[in-house]
């Protein structure tokens, strides 16, 4: 089994590990910790080295085959912290269920194939592999986080002086295509498109999207790191999980109906992980937004620091995982939304409940 | 009388001027603006030439008594906006009461005055007799909206030359500064603190502010334009206004009460006036953020990113007004909020409704 | 003739155009005004409004046949100022040759051909018949500016729906590549290269170059504004030019020599016209540079910063025009250079020095 | 004896520590590393985490004894590099005379002594103690390089809570204070300034500089690092230094002069360090500059960028050590230069050059 529980702390800088001893209260060993997700201060583009700080100081303490998935960028109310993800097989008799999660590493991505089709079947397979191992349906699998590699202008040059085109020359974009090939590898393992689509998305011949993808890129790695989270019925814990989508970048009801299914079903939420991005139309419901036409302050940073207030407000709190550029992650100008939530132990059975658009 | 009327249009850009065209079609002059207040998309700070190009733009087709308020910063999901206050004294027979407003200037800002004393008492004489012209108690005024100067590095070395000490050394800090003389001179014209407390507010001492109050800086003027929006029963028209507080900068609550209480009394919304800020305690409801601390991207763009997208989601567009920097306009860390709505005809009197904290 | 002079004011921001009264001070009209060529103050990127505002302002003192070309961002030591070329036809009779200028304006480049062959060719057009209004031979031209439009979100978008690929979805990259087309039509009008390198060098597939060409894109126009500046035997005045070449952004050797060869002609410097950019291969003599990879400056605006003070350093004041993104303008990584200065009436021929590199 | 050598080694990311390979090559051990001094790729403002990760990847390699001073901004031309200086006594018998350095760290300095008259008093301390330990004049002192701490708004709120008002609210601005009151200290040690004009400089009251300061302030320390170089005639190798000053921030003579005097000395420039500001008085040479109005950029980042340029032109590569923020290290709107260069033994004496305001 793969039960896990959720441990959420505010940090005081992107190099600050106190987490651990929140994990040492709670009677956890760092072997026990198969992921480390967490909001870094940084800018959350290309020269974000608040990613590879908090990489460079949490991967000594974790065991070889967690994994770290650090997202740079808290603009506007988004506090900084850490979610670690932590085995505990322990069997709650008052559930029946339970939230399961897995992680693991694709090969290194090489330059050369950032962004093009064997970065997504590499993280395909290893979606699907992680999914085999948790031996839940598909269905059963409420967000998939990837961390994925860029290039860098290093990257680029190089891949020019052996002659090969990158995916984009300009190092911004290629996070944006890293993204998109690591979005699209999901939808594909979890069967929501098919090859023909998957190909033509990624060519940006056609729109395809997972509304549980959820792929942050950074300079700080150089193979895709890869979560996970799913609910079995293998597992018996309080922790509970369900997915939506974001319309568009203020989408509140979204959220709001989201919520409401958390509540009817006694959860209380944990926590959000939520992709934004600016509306590639340049305009939403119809009225011109400027967050492509900036060039100051990134897409990417707009978008979080929107759609960062939308989601502490409806969680109470800045401590939430909101990442930027939602390529192929919710709908165009979307993104998607994974609720983590607690339920008291049931006193009868509160799955039957429907509400349009919100997997559970 | 002085009824009013709202006419909203997006903008292609600063200069676009088409909302004259809409002014127009309603059957109105330029002579009936009474002011022009919008959303320009520069970064809001000091070095922002949306706003003088905005009012370069439309300035000569206003008549001399109108104001323009431009506000720099359309981050997020901020839609580009102007909106036309104009004169409509008409009587509508369905209605007994109606929103009503007035503009005025006060006298040049002399560089050595921005920001203290001087600054704060003319902003507060303008106001009270903006009130007294439209003959409205204080209670009915709504929103009292300031655009005021700021300091260049000019204006700083011509103060030195002198021997004159400005108000601070850092042109950004000047805007803070000139908002918070104006903000509190509103909250004195409108008896909401007395003296003492204003001029121990102003020096940093206490804690004091209007939650009617939207202050702006900016490089474009040298006096402080000034716009008192109210009710009043001597105008007949549809439309109506309250005003309330966001507590802190994800304060989704006070919104959804202020909406719930608009919608209870049969009204539209029509537009927001919203100010936000980063908090100045550098942390919202006890976790940390991050907004002063980003030395790549101001903290009133990160406020008015965050707000902005509350905000729009209420509205349901993003064409609102959220201005960033909020010293003294509403408390700490928050910000003062009018809501301008548009009512049915009553068929019965909906003002004996009451709701905790919002002003009606 | 067209025998110009040279007037160069500092200005106070984008709206002044106090350079006015310079113009009357010696004795011309705004009649008399050929080009107003200007560097302000924005972020010279895509929402660089003081572009805009500063094209506001002084077009209404132009007559229909002048031109501005107002290029964003003085990062670093660099001074706001204008540069009015003033047309002066009058015969110093010291001087058997003189500075001459002619401006002219390209047929509205429509969104669709922006950056492509048809924008390339419309220059390349423009540029031949003003070099064949001043009757000089291509080598006597020495610099030739051009001010190009770029895509906006909503010009990208409109493509799209129109089913129009744009030549880039990136407002910034449209800068580029508009920069791009520009001075390749430049290189053929001037019988620099030939169409087939033209035509290569435009999708990348090859290098080519001219140093006398500069180009400055913005959204403050739709058309190609056009300053071809040059010597010839028709005119008589004090005022000469030459051009050269930065191999890289710190290339100060090559200034030095242009202005020893400056000198050696008895000149004094009045003007430096220098293109600068970020090496494309991300470094710099074989050492990395950053630019690139700054997601929160771009990498034009960093160019800029440093070329300046090179250029700044050479002229002894920043009143200096420097523009960045020399796509085309002088070798990849360097960027052309033109200076315009002021001899004393010769008592013998300096023209049979030579220096290399560095075309007189 | 403390004699030194220096090493230089581009670095592809602040996390890069082959320099170590380099320090090897070399014969030398991590124990022989005094100090490791470089520039690394981040903001060079308050949320520079690059600065961090060097610090973080870097420190577990040193003895206790070594000091870091990383100074982040790369901007430009600046090539992102270390610097190690390496204890090196012996006796090279050519030469009569060599260079070196000493390290060591100041008491921990409390936020609420930040920039105050405790922190100079504890960095003038410091210094004096290291110069003592090398056994040289003050004269023979070419640099002292300190790296300072800063306000965090964390900082800023612990100290409010307290009571205790910080040298200032804005944490920018902190980095300012804390590197004038380091830089105090040092021009205090070196009998440059008496303590009543420390004071007075401290609070602003008059202008006092160091030629031989350069002082960094960062995020990743608590404490101030020092590392003092001069030239003793104890030490016996090939390296050699000389301080001047740039007058101003496109002081290029300055630079040429000094540049001069190495060559006329036989010497080969090993690298500068040189500090960069935006004038104070918001002009250079009477012409405005734009530095100090620019709310996107903030003013060290310009100033790095453009004397950057005019030092790596000199050096003939971008590895050079420019640092931003220039309070009391060189004149106003100036900063300090010192020079690092070698030479071949001396077949006669080479000191009896003189050359104005370059200290040999």
């Amino acid at each position: 089994m793969t039960g896990v529980r959720l441990l959420t702390a505010p940090t005081t800088g992107p190099d600050d590990i106190s987490a651990l001893e929140l994990l040492a209260d709670n009677g956890f060993g760092t072997d026990d910790v198969l992921a480390v997700v967490g909001k870094t201060e940084g800018n959350g583009c290309v020269n974000d080295f608040s990613r590879t700080l908090a990489s460079a100081v949490w991967e000594p303490h974790l065991k070889e085959a967690a994994v770290t998935v650090f997202s740079g960028g808290t603009e506007g109310v988004i506090a900084p912290h850490v979610n670690l993800l932590v085995a505990d097989d322990r069997v709650d008799p008052r559930h029946q269920r339970g939230l399961v999660a897995a992680a693991g590493t694709t090969p290194a991505i090489p330059p050369a194939e950032l962004g093009r089709v064997a970065h997504m079947e590499s993280v395909r397979d290893t979606v699907a592999k992680l999914v085999a191992e948790l031996g839940i349906a598909d269905d059963d699998v409420h967000l998939v986080l990837v961390k994925c590699p860029l290039l860098t202008s290093t990257d680029i040059a190089g891949l020019r002086v052996m002659g090969v085109e990158p995916v984009s020359d300009d190092t911004y974009e290629s996070m944006a295509r890293s993204r998109a090939a690591s979005s699209l590898g999901i939808a594909l393992a979890l069967d929501e498109i098919d090859t023909d689509t998957a190909l033509a998305a990624l060519e940006g011949r056609r729109h395809a999207w997972s509304n549980r993808a959820s792929a942050s890129a950074g300079a700080e790695l150089k193979s895709c790191h890869v979560l996970v989270v799913g609910e079995s019925d293998k597992a018996a814990n309080s922790l509970r999980a369900l997915h939506t989508e974001m319309k568009d970048a203020y989408d509140l009801d979204s959220l709001l109906s989201a919520a409401a299914l958390v509540s009817e079903r006694g959860g209380r939420i944990r926590q959000l992980f939520v992709k934004a991005e600016a509306d590639p139309s340049g305009t939403i419901r119809n009225l011109r937004h400027t967050m492509l036409t900036d060039s100051d302050i990134n897409a990417t940073r707009h978008a979080r620091a929107a759609v960062g207030a939308l989601v502490a407000a409806i969680k109470g709190d800045g401590a939430v995982y909101v990442s930027g550029g939602a390529e192929h992650q919710g709908r165009p100008g979307g993104g998607s939304v994974t609720i983590v939530y607690e339920v008291d132990p049931p006193r009868f059975t509160p799955y039957n409940t429907t509400s349009e658009g919100i997997a559970r």
